[in-house]
């Protein structure tokens, strides 16, 4: 008998109420794709060739200025760090209400720069399933992830059907102010909370105040939101996206650059977590797309 | 026509569809009394009175020796930072585990100082109905409070029908580790977030990713948050506990140490807020309590 149908039946010991019926997913590498980095990270590169033309003092950074000029190779020689140093410059300086629309708009219509697919449609088929299926019998889905929170809001709910309150994830400095009587919140240049790791529990406990009892993963920055959700007093499940269809999707694990998986992989037996090989398990990885695929730019 | 009819109603120019009918309220003196101080206050000074038999260097500090001798009128001279000093002190080194059953056991028993009510019956019965009345209207509501999530947590969802995810409010740091394998979540001695004045707006934006259309407020602390949401794009409203009522109540406004309401009151008839009467405007304050209600202790 599956997990759910324990936890579901009245009469099961393993018996969970609909109220404590917590779910919780990572969303880059666990329900869409992360390669060949975030999409927010492509997001960030493209919103800062927009942006350099209004700030000439960015030519003297460098990981800036190859933003500036959509550079992504010398990007990604300085890794992570220059990531990150791109996202802060471009997600800052706006009001929310204003980035929201400018990352709806690029959501609606950017592309791949490998498949030629807009990124919204590099959801994959089997994890939405298993959202429906999880809300189907009355549990509550929440993703909790490494990305902005304000990005990932534009299209949660689309994709995914987890509304804005559902979304747990890093946030920057703020600051409320009124102009001209109206009040608006400005987004400041610097992380706030990363919700990463050890910080993903945390993150869960303050936002839900519950432990949850079921957790999707793919990489080592799930490996304590798992931990704590499998180590408590209820039934519990974790389920880990295992990248292994180098075909269909990208192939890594241990050694990648981003959504590296090592630790997990060595302990998912011995925990009873469940690893999800991609390329056998999956039937279909993203939706059949009719007309909306363009040409690889 | 009133305002949850105009949004509720298709046809109408003001209508809001569902997803965007966000309800948040203050708690302290909004749903629930707050004097002689904030309740989760007179918790503190409770588990003062318990922690400091296993912390005897808390008689070389005067606020938490105050606590530990139960000597209110010690405390409350020494004003609100005392009193955030006692709560930061009794609100950490445990687990949020430990702490939600510890919360919980006191907020069934314990009782009000001044009118032997247990505390979860002094929450306002007409507030309690506009709750009621605005989640039959589809509205989703959230508190949104400078009280503390773990603490809070333990009654909103018994007193108002609040789940634990929509409740927004102070937190601490937290440390996350696995003891024995078991993943647990550890309360720190320091405020990690302040949830009062502007930085209410800030955590609706961060928790709800949404400017609400409804407020609940009692004091200035509300007034950032009333003033967001009543200036964004969309039709929205805002009332203001005002108490006005010293008979069944207590009566306090611009001076008070605790829910102090000055600029609101100067400002609310100009900006369209509704200033609730209590005296004038509530049949009832707290519900009728049968054989639950023990002596003033």
């Amino acid at each position: 008998m599956g997990f759910v149908d324990r936890v579901t039946d009245p009469d099961n010991a393993d018996y969970v109420p609909p109220s404590d019926r917590i779910a919780v997913f990572d969303n880059d590498g666990t329900l869409w794709s992360e390669k060949p980095v975030y999409f927010q990270f492509l997001f960030a590169i493209d919103r800062a060739q927009e942006l350099a033309k209004k700030n000439p003092d960015w030519a003297s950074t460098p990981a800036l200025e190859a933003a500036a000029r959509g550079d992504f190779a010398a990007i990604e020689e300085r890794g992570v760090p220059a990531l990150l140093e791109i996202a802060t410059a471009t997600h800052s300086g706006v009001s929310i209400d204003d980035f929201a629309s400018e990352a709806t708009q690029w959501i609606e219509t950017a592309t791949h720069p490998q498949n030629g697919r807009r990124y919204r449609d590099m959801t994959y088929v089997p994890m939405r399933e298993l959202l429906d299926y999880l809300r189907a019998n009355s549990f509550k889905v929440f993703i909790v992830s490494g990305g902005g929170i304000d990005f990932m809001r534009t299209f949660a709910e689309k994709a995914y059907g987890v509304p804005p309150e559902n979304v747990i994830g890093t946030y920057g400095d703020a600051e409320y102010r009124a102009v001209d009587g109206r009040g608006q919140i400005m987004k400041s240049p610097k992380i706030a909370f990363l919700d990463d790791k050890a910080a993903k529990p945390i993150a869960i406990a303050r936002h839900i105040g519950k432990r949850p009892i079921f957790v999707g993963g793919n990489s080592d920055g799930d490996f304590e939101m798992a931990e704590w959700a499998t180590t408590g007093e209820s039934p519990s499940l974790a389920v880990f996206v295992h990248h292994t269809d180098g075909e269909r999707e990208f192939a890594y694990d241990r050694e990648s650059l981003i959504g590296a998986l090592d630790r997990g992989l060595d302990e998912a037996y011995g925990r009873g977590w469940i690893l999800i090989d991609m390329a056998r398990d999956w039937n279909a990885v993203w939706p059949e797309t009719s007309g909306n695929r363009s040409a690889p730019r």
